[in-house]
């Protein structure tokens, strides 16, 4: 089964809108077996559409369609399809009755135009619509198929998981497989390094054979991702699967590389972080000198920061620290600065637990430390203070943001230690 | 002249990378008025590489291939230009020796593997590398055109201007015209209500006569782009018409919105500032609640901070605030506590400017104040502690983003009401 995607909107021909809905479903297509060999992305006009259409249907089995079936007079991806259809538009009763009853329960008017919502090209299923006005099509020709989605992301994730994927397997004759998915986060080690470990699990399971596969990605300035991902009859087998194997792969990485898994699926570092402040009841405040508030503009992006984060002093000028934060008259780049910074805003800021660090973001170099020189210090109530020295790549900006995430997995780690 | 855009990369098929390429190479053709009606992307694998070239070839007059040039077995482009030209892969001894410069000049062993680099379809020209090692090309097929491009956005870009935009003018028949643009930057306004000021502008120039075009372009947190292109037969002509459009959008913006351009071309609002206070020879320093460092993190990204940034106190628990900042005991949701955090932080860190932002980011309201609610607050040298009060709308996240910009543009208007 091969599925091309479709891009509807001139904005994306433009380049006005990056197009992240066919990435997240090139990635969630992949994670579920199914391949996908071409994506295209046309622009708001009949005749190309109708082209585009053709030409996916000639070279794979079915095509998503996302964008095109909003209420406006650029919204054509119903006709295009009922051309490569070759059949006619009608009005389905039961959409009116649906988009009528939205806009008398928000209160709203509605122009005739929503009405063009609910032409569906003869032949065609609805999938429903459960956030918005625009319901989803299953448009079947030949043997082929095509879905046509909304191009609003959470519209378009909420119908392929609910009724495109579900109908992609069972056209593939694998019936109503349940796939579901879990990815263990992971910052401290190369993505080479990760598959060599974990390298006789993903043998044993990319076979097809086990029901699991295991993938790695990299994420940047978010670490590397291991995904596992289980397709069972049901979701109890599918998570049965999906536990079974963490385990197995949670100790090898725990093994050859220690304490590197931060976090679960979407979580984060700090929502790990805010996790395991709360439950030892702990407050936190940072002092920042390369990361320049960083490391606080990520930790108050936690709903709630407020019962566990005092705040913090971003100390850029040299003599900033000494006098705020009583760090000695000397070298600002040095693990003596980073652990009376630590000690510093601790003290200032009266918290349990203080976090700095200082370095050299460059272009040039400072202190005769050349860029990507990074001291990390820590201060937690009833322990000695430490420090941890980096050397780490990239420009300013990178330099700076993978500061900031080591610095938080240093305080991780320190905290799982105790 | 109707150019399609090919993204060659399994990466961008599963969704691991998003097409950032296509949407750049999309914005820059439309801007230079060629019409782009058609994007793939496409696997690393030579059949559907292949056939993604004949499709597009079949329906557009040129296709710009980005990827698939760099030196290993996944790098096929090469290959399938050839077959699609029908023609044998030649080595070409000038590059071949160029890339073998290049690595004894960084002082490391050239693999083999580089060598592909330097095969070239029969009858394709050279577009000269200058900052990597993969040559573009220039693939003529009957009276249609392939152009080549590494993947690498800043290799990519580059080769663009320089060579296949020319290439695509000279093809298209209009002579050897230069395209130049420039942004207008604002702050502060809709995009409706810029759009309707500068109408005249509009209609005056986008019927295709006076060489000129006026775009705008919504840019989220950085604010409406008016983005001004110029099409003439030299960059001296285009720059003459870009400077004497510009003094006419600037009039009426200024007439009617006041001074809310804030920069121009790829400058930040931080850019801005920094030059404002390199040149009234000012120091800065910030106090952050609701933003969270966040304020302090965009400013040091601009390099040389360090002769103008003195540093940041985010105080995010109250007590924090009354405690470092001498904020009166009371709600700090207010701009009595603006003023006074503004004050406190210029006489803590001992800087010129003190600006200062308290709000409510939400999800929950507090001390009464709904969320988006936000003061900002400025206190200058020699100045009276003024504050500024807005409702913001959006998310967590996008209220902190809004809220950050607002009180950076707070400060940039009062410096250059000086």
């Amino acid at each position: 089964m091969r599925v091309e995607i479709v891009a509807v909107g001139t904005e994306l021909l433009l380049g006005q809108i990056a197009d992240t809905n066919s990435a997240w479903l090139g990635e969630h297509l992949a994670e579920a077996g199914i391949d996908s060999h071409f994506h295209q992305a046309v622009g708001d006009n009949h005749a190309r559409i109708v082209l585009a259409f053709r030409t996916a249907l000639a070279r794979s089995d079915a095509v998503i369609v996302c964008g095109g079936l909003g209420p406006t007079q650029d919204d054509i991806t119903r006709a295009a399809i009922a051309e490569v259809m070759n059949v006619e538009l009608v009005r389905d009763d039961a959409i009116v009755e649906r988009i009528a009853e939205m806009f008398g329960a928000r209160g709203r008017e509605m122009s005739d135009n929503n009405l063009l919502q609910a032409d569906v090209p003869r032949g065609a299923a609805i999938i429903e619509q459960m956030r918005g006005t625009a319901p989803g099509l299953i448009c079947p020709i030949g043997n082929k198929v095509i879905y046509a989605v909304p191009g609003v992301p959470y519209e378009m994730t909420e119908m392929f998981e609910r009724a495109v994927l579900p109908d992609l397997h069972a056209r593939s004759g694998e019936g109503a497989a349940v796939i579901r998915s879990r990815v263990l986060r992971t910052w401290g080690t190369s993505e080479s390094g990760l598959a060599e470990a974990v390298g006789p699990r993903f043998d044993h399971h990319n076979q097809g054979t086990t029901g699991l596969t295991v993938a790695f990605l990299a994420s940047g300035i978010e670490g590397i991702k291991v995904r596992l991902t289980a397709k069972a009859p049901n979701e109890e087998s599918a998570l049965a699967l999906l536990d079974d194997e963490e385990v197995h792969v949670r100790s090898i990485i725990n093994k050859t590389f220690g304490d590197i898994i931060f976090a679960l699926d979407e979580h984060t570092m700090e929502d790990t972080i805010a996790a395991m402040l709360i439950e030892r009841g702990l407050t936190l405040s940072v002092a920042e000198s390369l990361t320049g508030g960083l490391i606080a503009s990520r930790l108050v992006n936690v709903v709630g920061a407020s019962t566990w984060f005092r705040g913090g002093i971003v100390s850029y000028a040299s003599d900033v620290k000494y006098s705020l934060l009583g760090v000695p008259e000397g070298p600002v780049v040095s693990a003596v600065a980073a652990e009376a910074m630590a000690e510093g805003v601790r003290d200032s800021l009266k918290s349990d637990v203080g976090l700095s660090v200082t370095g050299v973001a460059g272009p040039e170099p400072q202190d005769e430390q050349a860029p990507g020189t990074v001291f990390i210090g820590l201060s937690i109530a009833g322990r000695a203070t430490s420090s941890v020295h980096l050397r780490l790549p990239g420009d300013r900006p990178r330099v700076r943001q993978y500061s900031a995430i080591s610095a938080l997995d240093v305080m991780r780690r320190a905290l799982s230690a105790e």
